[in-house]
């Protein structure tokens, strides 16, 4: 039988206790980003601040994490976020997943807020609340140390699993992410380091020895369906390229047809985008080392090293695309040291690399539009530099920028500037060369987001299927309606289970429903058909969405405007979003059952939400 | 009858007292430096942490501040110092003097501790104080706006004085100083700033209208004798080029006599001296305009500004040769650019520019000698301005940096890389090329410093005579002796007058000890001769060193072993200062009346310090 053991923290008593959800409840969301979706739709008050105690925070791992080694040493925090003032997801590699299981627990609820600056510690079912006044205020780096050692264990990364703040989650920055152990690891967007900061909760240190296999029903079945998926995943092309140039390796790629957006989504090619590529960068010098997550048989975490001029700094940083688009193209800067610095400094102080890239565009497009009293324009490194840190500090017009891209805008009378959806920026890529972005970016739950669906999986690596990213027919939108159904279904499970989304690229065959249904049969003797599994996915999705509506918040999908201009350069030019969007949310709709962003009540009672009827 | 008011702000009860000292004191110690050290000596307890409640901060005035048309709008601020563990004094221009003055007070002494931030207000004799948990964090330019604002005043830095503190300050970095408004005006040395940090105190803003003609015996009269003075000094040569080029005019012309300070104190010229000098920064760009103090002639004040490459930033920074040195020269940066935003940064967060770079230099020194784990270099600007916002944040290793260069020195093992005297570090002279300062620094109370007597007085401007600054023969010794003594007694009263010292610079005849007598005897119907002002100025440098008598710390003058080695290279190669000390300080201690650094009890009874005899 397998359960989810929950220690709840509740900062403002310091007391704990500890819950067991049963089976039942695990069929229906698993763990991660669905049962702490359940979780807040039912526990967190509707209309209550972010930075209310009353908020709470669901560090949730998930059935089989820690347990197949199909990179399964994540992480999901959810809770109300600060920037888009609803329900939000986020999610992170590392160590900290494996580690909170083996410490006891598979997942912690922090509620309510201490006085004083403390961090959480779980040794082996022992939970403790401990003063950090000492580490309040230290950027990230020094603070994964200090905790460690304040901990009884070595500075060292991998010792146990370590997650933290920086200065900016301390100061309420609305961008700032939770960093995690194993080499700067983020769970980065929607700005719960400061729900954290809020809670004056500097961190939360696990460690334990607990044996994560003994709920399995037969290990020997178990390892023989396991390792078929490791191997499988082990010796697909799209992991070998990861490991070798991380995920960095989509900036050409994405360049090259013209998706890559460029100085707040102006247009979708940049001409220095090679520049900041990760193929260059190796040969440039800027390669430091590659890690893995724990659990991990790809490993594609590159370290970058800037070891000279004027933007070398001290150590190494972790780098992504993301991190490269939104500190690089999307700021007009080619430079590679200037967006390793950017992205350290980001890292350091604890905020989103693509919030912070979201946030400084549109910085700069309000400058050059004379609204924002601040000299710089594209390609203005140093500016950047000194805006990441006052914004993490909100110091100067630092404090308006750490409210994040879309109250920015909004503050400066330019709307347009902001450029995402329910008030979050958009990450990489740009949905008029991707249209499967137009439908995913739009309608997912947490606002601007490519990780609920993963368009650029057909529409470049062709997995399930190749589909053509610029078609936007009436089949071409039918088409592109029902895969962004499916892989918002598909990853809500995967965010759930939690294994990573890098196992879901592979042509020749991803671990999707099928390979979870065969995963958690052999693990709990489920009979779960591939179907049961999309099913649990869509309940999860539907739960989330049901949270927009408790709000009365960011119900309805929109375009954002500046998308439904076509783009003026490059190989998708006179392409826009608008036809995608606009023909494909009614098909989404039809698919989904909902109407105008909200599910409807046959909807609900299919999927088993019965008890949310009443929201609606 | 000539009275000195001062406001008493207790932090830990909130309560206010009001004091007036009577003439008999004030003429005996004046305000400023002089009644500040008498009080201190008095009132704050042997042996207490600079940090503690008990710990008091004077905030004082002197009889002629914002009365004579002489750079009277000094401040100076006395207390405990984080940074030397003893007594300092540091002193700003800028309007906040003359605020203060006009609010009603000439001095507030800040005793106590409060729990929350909070700052003063002082408006029209009406005293207040406010929370400042808003403010709190915000670097300096921020949160000079912020305060006056709070005050009720627009947020130019003109319309109220205004002293605060940055993150430094708030952080408990030894090197914190305290900035001042009207354009970024510091007094730097000695970590006061640390010391408003540990009591919670963000800042004091003062405003009002008090007539500070009234206490003039004969408005008339002294208006003839001040006009004179004005004239002789708006029409020295040396004020016109202060004006034009700012304290940084010095940079070509120190470095021409080998005199120049360049990585740390391993020789006396830097190759790249000319790109930093103010004469080639204005012509390639950084100048952006001059403003000047309030009741000043001169206006020396250089505002920079640097607008583009990679050390562009936003607004404008206030610059002086020492900062110019401390993070140029003395680091191997020849860059102007780099320069400047170091300054800026310093300034910005709230450190003093010379003991910033005294600790970088030490921290390179150090890293090059493979003590200090940080891959860095002389002329590594990149990693100076990382070290110097973790500096001020005291994260990582800036947590060691933030205790200074003497500290760091030492727990790296590596005393001789902290040059300095009483645990403060060097300003921007050599002493093995300008003699003089063999004494001067060595012997000065606050430890490292140029303000107790500035030697270039006579070794290259000639005033009040010129003297070889190279010469260690007996005589030369004899001289030197003789007018460190001399020029240490005139600061201390130049410090307690209010004026600045820009006042005693010209061969031609400055303010001297006539000067200062005539303007007080036409003030307040005294009659000092020329020497009882030297006598005032000389018990109060007396009084200075009874505190490190009574705690037993830095009563010995010793010189740094750097010193003791020959210069390398230069106009001064082979010059050391062991000669001009060894044989100097026993002429000096002659001169006066002292024993191993100590007043003998004669010299205590012939300067009216008969309180004191007890710690000897």
């Amino acid at each position: 039988m397998v359960k989810f053991h929950i220690l709840r923290a509740n900062l403002s008593t310091g007391e704990f206790r500890e819950e067991v959800i049963g089976e039942d409840l695990v069929k229906k969301y698993l763990g991660g980003r669905g049962l702490g979706t359940y979780l807040a739709l039912k526990e967190i008050p509707r209309g209550v601040d972010p930075y209310s105690p009353s908020n709470k925070l669901y560090f949730f791992s998930g059935p089989l994490s820690g347990i197949v080694t199909l990179a399964s040493s994540r992480l999901t925090v959810v809770g109300k976020s600060p920037l888009t003032g609803s329900l939000t997801h986020s999610n992170m590699g590392g160590n900290f997943n494996v580690m909170l299981r083996k410490s006891g627990f598979d997942g912690i609820v922090v509620e309510g807020a201490s006085d004083e600056p403390v961090y959480i510690l779980v040794k082996d079912g022992e939970p403790q609340i401990r003063p950090a006044k000492h580490i309040w205020g230290k950027w990230t780096d020094h603070s994964t140390k200090l905790l460690l050692q304040d901990a009884g264990f070595e500075p060292d990364e991998r010792k146990a699993g370590v997650v933290t703040i920086g200065p900016a989650g301390e100061n309420l920055v609305r961008i700032a992410g939770i960093r995690g152990s194993d080499y700067e690891r983020f769970a980065g967007r929607g700005g719960l380091g400061a729900v954290m900061g809020s809670k004056k909760l500097k961190g939360i240190v696990v460690w334990g020895t607990r044996d994560l296999n003994r709920e399995l029903v037969d290990r020997q079945k178990f390892a023989e369906v396991h390792s078929k998926y490791v191997k499988m995943l082990s010796e697909a092309d799209v992991s070998k390229a990861l490991h070798k140039y991380g995920t960095n390796v989509l900036m050409n790629i994405v360049n090259s047809i013209g998706a890559l957006p460029t100085r707040n989504f102006e247009t979708g090619v940049f001409e220095e985008a090679e520049k900041v590529s990760e193929e260059y960068m190796q040969k440039a010098g800027y390669f430091k080392e590659v890690h893995g997550c724990m659990m991990c048989p790809i490993a594609c975490t590159q370290m970058h090293k800037v070891e000279s001029g004027p933007f070398k700094f001290m150590g190494k940083v972790k780098h992504e695309y993301e991190s490269t688009w939104a500190l690089a193209p999307n700021l007009g800067i080619g430079d590679p040291g200037a967006m390793n610095k950017l992205t350290k400094l980001a890292n350091e102080l604890g905020m989103d690399t693509i919030s912070l890239g979201n946030v400084l565009a549109t910085a700069v497009e309000l400058a050059k539009k004379g609204k924002l009293p601040i000299p710089t324009d594209w390609n203005d490194p140093a500016t950047m530099i000194d805006l990441a840190i006052k914004t993490a500090y909100r110091d100067g017009v630092g404090d308006d920028l750490a409210e994040g891209d879309y109250r920015l805008a909004l503050k400066y009378g330019e709307p347009e500037a902001f450029v995402g959806a329910r008030g979050q920026g958009f990450p990489a890529y740009d949905p008029r060369a991707l249209k499967g972005f137009a439908l995913a970016y739009m309608t997912a739950n947490r606002g601007g987001d490519h990780l609920e669906a993963y368009t650029p999986t057909w529409e470049i690596l062709g997995a399930p299927k190749k589909v053509d990213p610029l078609d936007d027919s009436p089949a071409g939108i039918e088409e592109q309606a029902r895969l962004v159904k499916w892989n918002q279904d598909l990853f809500a499970v995967v965010d759930s289970t939690i294994i990573c989304k890098f196992d879901q690229l592979d042509a020749k065959g991803g671990i999707f429903e099928n390979a979870l249904a065969d995963l958690y049969n052999a693990a709990f003797g489920w009979d779960w058909t591939p179907q049961d599994v999309l099913t649990v996915g869509e309940r999860i999705f539907n739960a989330e969405r049901l949270f927009h509506v408790k709000e009365g918040k960011w119900v309805k999908d929109e375009l954002t405007p500046r998308l439904r201009k076509p783009l003026p350069s490059g190989p998708a030019a006179g392409h826009s979003a608008a036809k995608m969007f606009d023909e494909g949310i009614k098909v989404y709709y039809r698919l989904r059952g909902w109407e105008d962003g909200k599910p409807l009540p046959d909807t609900l009672k299919r999927l088993g939400l019965e008890e949310f009827l009443y929201l609606l």
